[in-house]
């Protein structure tokens, strides 16, 4: 593996040559800025061998690079072991930007080569002004990749379904004119999008092109005088074909989306965003595009009422599915028998499988034990896999996309009798996600500063995480969707009713073991009062927390009345779907604390 | 009264008619762009009769209409009432921006004036832009204030006095080379700034130009070369010319800032802040400034070990002459004898002009009773002095300017004996302001993700307060300071050890009563672990809470732990500098809590 590592930074440096760049920037990601991608799209693990979500990569004529984040600095470090690929270790004080980096190792007049359906508008305008600070020319056209990977995996080709309404809960010409009117009052007259996720909810049809993600390539182009989705035609059915008729959608091929925008006349001016469309598109609307906020994500973060029904109704499926594995993995233990992180992920598979609207995973599940369970974006493979053993704590974050809804779930469980300090940092981390499901807070106000909310029970002892509090969920979608999230740095958008999100408080001993404690919360209206409208979470997930990691004596009233109120309603909401042994498993594991 | 403003309306029209300017924008504030400001520059006063502390006023053509933010809906209405001029309220729904009414109300081609040394760039240049989006042009020279005012108050002329090294801990010098060195890193090799209370604290100069801010009304152009300050002559000593000349700083006069500009070579590159520098200031220098952070911000709020124990000095003689006014307060009242709103800041003042190092308040004294207590930005006159009570609550927001520091201070005491309700509001208002004197949190942490935890036991129970939590505190400067601040929008800059915050919880019932407990803290150093460094606040005003209106039962034993140690702390730094009688009336309000 290392030697075709080598091999291929030697082919693409030959077409390096051939147009006179001296340097390129490979960002793993899609033409539609995904974070989850298709194999096509995995130029950078293709040229590199690394297999994190994400990083960006520079070849320049001396030197191949890869910068990665905190979450990736050891698994980066294994995975380009000996292919002389030089590490990059992002957000270090030391480590320079790809700019800087850039700017220091080129000569003034040089050319730097990207390809500009992978980098936004934003992203695109910064590299480009500050490149050009140090006089070294961008080339948004450099995609040699073809050339150099033979055997590269096609687009997915998977037929595209519709996604009923009656799951949906709102038609795609009614999402439409919803979403023109949004782009009306930004001053346009269309609105463009490539982020699929955005495109599935729009025009309420999925397909599986990306693993866990419920995805259709494609783009999409809205107008009132007809919108056009861009998609291959061996990702037709006729069904389809005459739905995305009735709703005034024509279709064009996948592949001929630059063309296509460049018939756009030129008196319409096109909405899009500056965060999620890229330069290339842009590039091509050059003269009547407005760049503004997708007027998407807020409708697709406001979930009606048909999908929150269904949200609750998956997350019934899911705890049960979840209470099984949970049940499968503490007997499977007892008995003495082996059981290894992936054999952990085959069980809540095997359970989650079995539950009606399954359709997949949401992500490839988390099961850390022990040391792993500290490496927050774990994934175990054969060489990694460790057999569970007592005395650790096991971090199982998994979910799943339902027809009806996406699930997200963490639960940390001790393998064992935990130790004194695993139920303490258990506890804070307990207390964070308490205080974010309790909290009420009035209209307007940002997941980032209900955050500190969730962390201050760890800082008070000199502990922290460092991702965030919590993410949006989409709807049978992505299971991380913006434009909300409970996290350190600011969002403007501000939580409102009917958004989904994740509570995901967590801390990390470094080689010892990993909690994090995550349930999906529903923002609801609480009360209106003479200082105005007030709103607070609903916890939408159902599943026990592992009673033996309680340290009630740091806890107040409020908080176990909190855990006991919860753990009643898992009982009460899972016990009519379970057999009398699960039942019973259930009771002891929903016991109140005391 | 009302009918001299429409004359001076009428006056500012023709003005306007003789340069064709159609409407005109009088922000309240000052070359500076000030936050208090002296007589010189009270237009919008002059021109309104509002005398608010911020607000800005359009006259066009037809009408004349005055922008305000919430704290002044009441009082903008009642000081205008008559005069024909509309009250804009600024953050409604409904309200137009002043742009945006300017669209609406002029034709296209219209001008539009300003004086361009009373809008920053920024302010300036959105101005221009949305303006020009409606086809409307933007005179930035538009300044007849002086033809209309014939008795305008002169510029202040006081002395400039040295803030002695011995308390301001770094002698201009350095402050020059560490603020060029920073100016530098930004890409400059000059910084200019026009903001009052940079220039007093990079010099160590102070005069006493506007009130309860200690500063001397110039302008600083820093440089390796040669510093200038442009100042009025008559504002200068011969101590103070030898002082400014030994630290390299030549002396032009105030008028002379654009031609003095000017005359800057144009290979220099001076840095502006694009929110401290004004317009006109940018348009001298166009083609040879920088956009950048002011070089002086975190510098002047990280406070040095000698600023640090002046501090503390300051505050153990202002919580003597806060203790003493509250027990003049309490005689007076026991013993029958009338007691004003303003009665109360008399004695607030005097037992703070007693107190050695004194100055000037350090803005003027807020003593609402009552109903009072509920409009935040109260200010007692002669018409609206109430007469204090018993059975309802008495809010006092003070401070002064000592030489060696500056302080605020707010505390709510009940007059006679509290109902059930203000008690209850009082504690969760104490709640707030503990979670905050308690926080300990990761180098980096801003201070609007810390803002929550101050609110979250209002927001429980449907209450809240629009004002921030805290905000910086100059060093014998302005009361007022950045860069960080405590606050529901995001600031960037970092909780730094150093830095004087004010924390200050509230909560307002319109027509009934206000609670508002205002301590300072000082961000501390506070732990380093395997997850990085940990700050903490150290509480430094010292003055007893009104112990009768705690309701105990809601509270945590850590939150009754803190008051009485707080109590204690404050009783044991104030007891030695009181007589035996304030000593037992000390002794009793700092008993402990139970």
């Amino acid at each position: 593996m290392k030697n075709l590592i080598i091999e291929r930074i030697v082919a693409f440096r030959n077409e390096m040559d051939k147009t006179g760049v001296k340097a390129a920037i490979l960002p793993r990601t899609d033409a539609h800025l995904s974070e989850y991608i298709s194999d096509h799209w995995h130029i950078v693990r293709y040229l590199s061998g690394f297999t994190g979500s994400a990083g960006s990569m520079v070849i320049t004529d001396k030197e191949a690079l890869l910068w990665v984040d905190s979450r990736y600095f050891l698994q980066g470090a294994q995975q380009i072991e000996g292919t002389g690929i030089v590490l990059m270790k992002d957000g270090l004080p030391d480590t320079p930007s790809i700019t800087e980096y850039l700017c220091e190792h080129l000569s003034k007049g040089d050319k730097v080569g990207i390809n500009g359906m992978l980098m936004s508008i934003d992203e695109t305008a910064t590299l480009s002004k500050r490149l050009g600070g140090c006089d070294i020319s961008l080339d948004v056209d450099f995609d040699p990749i073809d050339n150099i990977w033979k055997d590269r995996p096609a687009l997915p080709s998977g037929k595209i379904f519709i996604h009923d309404e009656k799951y949906a809960g709102e038609s795609a010409q009614s999402k439409i004119t919803r979403i023109l009117s949004e782009a009306h009052r930004q001053g346009a007259q269309a609105y463009f999008t490539s982020a699929l996720d955005e495109i599935a909810w729009v025009l309420n049809i999925r397909s599986n092109d990306v693993p866990c993600n419920p995805v259709a390539t494609s783009f999409l182009y809205l107008s009132n005088k007809g919108s056009i989705l861009f998609v291959d035609e061996a990702k037709m059915t006729p069904e389809v074909a005459i739905y995305l008729k009735d709703a005034n959608v024509s279709v064009e091929p996948y592949s001929s989306i630059l063309t296509g925008l460049a018939a756009i006349p030129k008196d319409v001016t096109v909405l899009l965003s500056g965060s999620r469309a890229s330069g290339a598109i842009a590039h091509v609307l050059e003269g009547h595009y407005v760049k503004g906020e997708s007027p998407v994500a807020m409708p697709k973060a406001i979930k009606n009422d048909v999908q929150i029904s269904g949200i609750r109704n998956a997350h019934l499926r899911d705890g049960v599915a979840m209470v099984r594995s949970l049940i499968e993995i503490n007997r499977t233990i007892e008995e003495g028998k082996p059981l290894t992180e992936i054999g952990v992920a085959d069980i809540l598979l095997k359970h989650r499988k079995a539950e009606d609207l399954y359709f997949d995973l949401s992500f490839d599940s988390i099961c850390g034990f022990g040391p792993h369970g500290a490496i927050v974006h774990y994934s175990a493979t054969p060489e990694s896999n460790l057999t569970i053993s007592k005395g650790n704590l096991l971090l199982i974050d998994s979910g799943a996309n339902y027809i009806d809804g996406t699930t997200d779930i963490t639960r940390t469980i001790a393998i064992g009798i935990p130790s004194a300090e695993m139920r303490h940092d258990f506890t804070l981390v307990m207390k964070g996600h308490i205080a974010i499901a309790t909290s009420i807070f009035p209209e307007g106000t940002r997941g980032a500063q209900l955050d500190a909310l969730a962390r201050i029970p760890l800082w008070k002892e000199g502990k922290s995480y460092l991702h965030g509090t919590g993410h949006g969920v989409g709807h049978f979608l992505n299971v991380h969707e913006g434009p909300q999230s409970i996290r350190l740095n600011d969002t403007l958008a501000p939580l409102t009713p009917g958004m989904l999100t994740s509570n995901e408080p967590g801390v990390y001993l470094s080689e010892r073991y990993g909690i994090r404690c995550e349930n999906l919360v529903l923002t609801i209206p609480h009360s209106e009062t003479e200082f105005g409208k007030f709103y607070s979470f609903e916890t939408i997930t159902l599943c026990p927390f592992d009673r033996s990691l309680f340290e009630i004596s740091i806890m107040s009233e409020e908080e176990i009345e909190w855990v006991n109120n919860y753990h009643r309603t898992v009982y009460d909401s899972l016990s009519p779907m379970l057999n009398q042994d699960e039942r019973e498993w259930l009771a002891t594991a929903t016991a109140p604390l005391c």
